[in-house]
């Protein structure tokens, strides 16, 4: 979806694009290079959420890219040039950090085997398929097709957020008490954030137009993309670190 | 705001912003290579003390092409090609590494989790509110404007710099007798180096016109950006190779 978008406008978006490349990028390194503050049984979710923000900046430069090959500014006038502004790979980001994100949350557990195997692949799962049915809603511009496909990929979202605040919730109350409250908090922040971006798919379809409903999807996808992505990381990052410093102080 | 610039403002600001990125990008890895010179507890600060200067590198580099972009310099003739020279990349920087120089500070005196916690939380959020409210004056070529944020801004600006002297004098004191001098250095440094930005901001108000305007100000923050960063950043890094040192002595 692509509209003639205002000079203030497409200030905004090629500004939002740039700020978020640069919080992925170095929020990844962050991760990387802290990665050594944690135990050893906590390596692999710090290098996942590392992961996420990596293939995020990645898509983000893509999208920043193909942002400035759709639009040009010129003697003050912004003018779409004709080619194409990939949405796309939003979509494909997802595909992939979507389930990951999840699997972060219930590595940093640090659960039995066999509980993390079943809890990452059903979650896993469900966030790959919310993903993929958001897809078709997305590429259409007319509000019924929206709307189906919303209501569809509502299925999968509900049911994750379900089982963040109820399904977890016996994995939760094994954490060390000094912990708890950061993963809980994780688990809020998941929720919450995840609400931005059904509500963000809206928009176009409760009366923001053209311009105005696309630079409201690229910046809202932004934000909640640096709070469910970075943000979010860092509370996982803080929790492995709080979760090794007791591990290490019996 | 953009202005014609002369063949020798031209030279001037081509080379700042080159010199400007290679600085950062070689504080960056000097950081980061040294992380392993420190002790544990002091590596998520150096680790922070490169995000700053990297996430600076990129900010140059994207400066640099875009004043690239914006003219061209052909047969001895400095022209402007009508687009866009973006400034919102300097403000974008900001609002993300102004925050973060100030948590490795905080960082790097090792304070109990809850005063860190504290401490970072009120001191970002100053610093993000003091470039916020920088923006919409920067953005403007008018006077009264410009004067109106820059009040705006200057009321959190003078709450960090408050709490740069005073604030922190109780942590300061904690701090072993051979760091402390060290540390108030830091202290100073930032007060003296950010009141750099204020001044630079008011050159346009203050009878700088036009090409020598545009000019001044990019080198003007292009030289405080250095001293902000790099030179911050290397001593923080002393004071962490200094503390680790001492401790490692006991």
């Amino acid at each position: 979806m692509v509209g003639n978008i205002s000079l203030g406008e497409y200030n905004l978006i090629y500004n939002t694009f740039s700020f978020t490349f640069a919080v992925m990028a170095a929020a990844t390194l962050f991760f990387w290079f802290c990665r050594d503050q944690v135990s050893n049984h906590y390596k692999i979710a710090i290098t996942i959420t590392g992961l996420v923000t990596f293939i995020a900046a990645y898509h983000y430069l893509q999208i920043f890219i193909s942002f400035r090959e759709a639009y040009t500014l010129k003697d003050g006038v912004v003018g779409a040039t004709g080619y194409q502004f990939n949405d796309a790979y939003r979509y494909v980001d997802w595909l992939l950090t979507v389930p990951l994100l999840l699997i972060e949350l219930i590595l940093v557990m640090n659960l039995s085997r066999e509980q993390t195997i079943k809890k990452s692949a059903l979650l896993g799962l469900a966030a790959a398929i919310m993903v993929i049915l958001g897809y078709p809603g997305e590429m259409s511009s007319e509000a019924g097709t929206r709307w189906f496909w919303w209501f569809l990929s509502m299925i999968p979202f509900v049911y994750i957020v379900y089982q963040l605040f109820f399904g977890l919730r016996g994995s939760i109350n094994q954490q060390p008490e000094q912990a708890k409250s950061l993963i809980s908090g994780a688990c809020i922040l998941t929720v919450i954030v995840w609400c931005f971006y059904p509500v963000v798919f809206i928009l176009p379809m409760i009366g923001f137009e053209g311009g105005n409903a696309f630079t409201s999807l690229q910046v809202g996808y932004s934000i909640a993309d640096i709070m469910a992505k970075a943000a979010f990381g860092f509370l996982i990052f803080a929790i492995a670190k709080r979760k090794s410093e007791l591990e290490n102080s019996h």
